[in-house]
């Protein structure tokens, strides 16, 4: 984790997005904050270019425009045929039938990191029709999670397993896995769940480290970083406004040292 | 009021938006501050979707995109069938002809709270053909008010009287009424005219506020809580960018008293 | 300089964009803090009518929607015929082939002031056909620059003299021109590139300017402010976040003096 927080800061990697118009300033400003560079896109030509200039992709499906119904597959197809990791964000699954429709569509090509609260990790193993998703008879509530991330465990290292990378669930006590084992990740604040994007730009962190590290080793390093520059944001700030800016602020002061210390519980999935 | 703020804190009502790229942000931030829950979309089915999920909807016709077409009618006539309050904020009105057709078409299907800067209450009162809309003979100027906010008096009543809920206009002195009385509300600060998304924010926050109280009370709640806010932001800030800092922080640490406290001036409309 | 600063603090000039969704929200209140007054809309219609509302026009190819097809050309001829300026930043220009197409058109009614990094201005001058652009033989790497302030000068003068008006590319150090002069712009600080849409908000600040200045002024004025806000910026934050946030409250509080003051070096061109 630490080799990558220092690459990144080293190398400046590119990690384009097809992200949701309300977080997108948040995502983009995140991932500067860690070292990487950022590029939204809409038009699946320019999600084909983007997934060939840049390292690693991330793809957030909170406000979809009817253009993604192009863009989305095609640019995780691109991906694949380019050999570069993508991070799915599967905001708001459940609401419409386009966004149902996208994630059944990627599956075929599987993004190398799930990123998501509880709720969207079940949701997007039973679009994917694997095993350990049993149907929890639950609609959508909207973008926040209604399921607790234990509960999601199962559907975390299915989904893992199918796709050969990794998967983050958020939450109070976050949980990554790649399948073969399951990590536990404590820190952060409740503060950043009264910051919209939260979740968004540690997606958009996720794929800058994964366009220099392996999709567990990368997710992880995005994880410990919020984690991290949470708890310091949390300790400097009087409420959600002043967050947010003392976020940035202690994320970009991160050092690879910091990040590689946080404290993670290792377990077989 | 101190009940609706209240409630709203304990139960984290679900307010989606359909509302402008601008300030999607500061939306969605305020109504997480205020102890509500966001979710913002673009589709004609995710817009239906959401209006059955949430306890009211918001629908701010700044940035329209041509799926707004279809978008904005549907989930107006949604949260009708389902007797859900919607919230429109007539941004922009009288620039292009998407703007004018939807506000005109939403008129079947009224919003419970009309918020807009005079200039806005004033053009809807115009396009519904109500009475008290004298043609003020003037076109767009953008999106601020070119007019008083006691010259959309007539016209905020109105449109209260026609659509059986509430109106809001936004100004140095807020108005807010039902067509029966008239509320005038103090406060605030010149500071929020230099920060984009002011007027959005507090729609989003009246629709937080409409999940839990009737239209008037709503209005008035979301109108004494910006006004409280933003008198206490502008004590702690040193210019445009600390005052939205400072904001947030604010309306995120408002006491349900500080906002029923707020002076506000009744009478007859 | 120091005119159109005051100027604009007076009139409050109207300057409409269409701009990247990415960094809207930070374009509009960096309009504001220097006294302008902000409207972002997408649809051809909207685009013709906000050219004739306006003072001048901002467009950002940022973040392309299919609707901007017909809305950039539409938008950048009715400048033309209003005799309106207009500001043209080619942001991400080599990604997907609409962003190419719109170049190439709006060449008919070209930009009173383009602004870009320095691989943006050398792009267009090719897609301008212009002589001073030699193909540099490298393709687009995202939404940096890969090319040195200096590198672009050939092509920034090209453009000034084949639009009459003028070109700021931004870089350590900014280079203006109008065709006959070419001036350097010291200033500004490193954190400006840590945060999105420095550069996009520069342009938007052009825009307003324009308004009430030819463009040599306005993209001299622009430049001048924001190398003197990012310099006092730069003192008083602690990292991207709050430079940011002080950045706006720099931008609100510099003086006509102080943005006159800012030492610039003019050569012939």
């Amino acid at each position: 984790m630490a080799a990558a927080v220092r690459e990144v800061r080293a190398a400046n990697p590119l990690a384009p997005s097809i992200t949701n118009t309300v977080t997108q300033n948040f995502v983009a400003n995140a991932q500067l904050a860690v070292g990487g560079s950022a590029a939204m896109v809409y038009l699946p030509d320019e999600g084909e270019c983007v997934a060939a200039l840049g390292g690693a992709v991330y793809i957030n499906l909170g406000t979809l425009l009817p253009v993604y119904e192009e863009t989305v597959p095609r640019t995780a197809r691109a991906c694949a045929e380019a050999a570069k990791p993508w991070v799915l964000d599967p905001v708001g699954v459940g609401i419409g039938s386009l966004r149902t429709e996208l994630i059944r569509a990627v599956k075929a090509w599987p993004a190398a990191i799930v990123r998501g609260n509880a709720s969207e990790i079940i949701a997007v193993a039973e679009l994917w029709g694997l095993d350990a998703a049993a149907d929890n008879g639950r609609g959508p509530r909207g973008v926040d999670a209604t399921d607790s991330v234990e509960a999601a465990r199962a559907a975390a290292v299915a989904i893992a397993r199918f796709s050969g990378g990794a998967v983050a669930v958020s939450g109070p006590t976050d949980l990554v896995t790649d399948g073969a084992v399951v990590v536990r990740a404590e820190g952060g604040s409740p503060l950043m769940c009264s910051v919209t994007g939260s979740g968004c730009s540690l997606g958009g962190v996720a794929a800058v480290y994964a366009c220099v590290a392996d999709p567990l080793t990368a997710a992880l390093a995005a994880t410990a970083a919020y984690n991290r520059a949470g708890a310091q944001a949390a300790e400097r700030c009087s409420g959600p406004g002043s967050f947010q800016v003392a976020f940035l602020d202690a994320l970009a002061a991160l050092t690879p040292e910091e990040v590689a210390d946080a404290p993670l519980a290792f377990e077989e999935a």
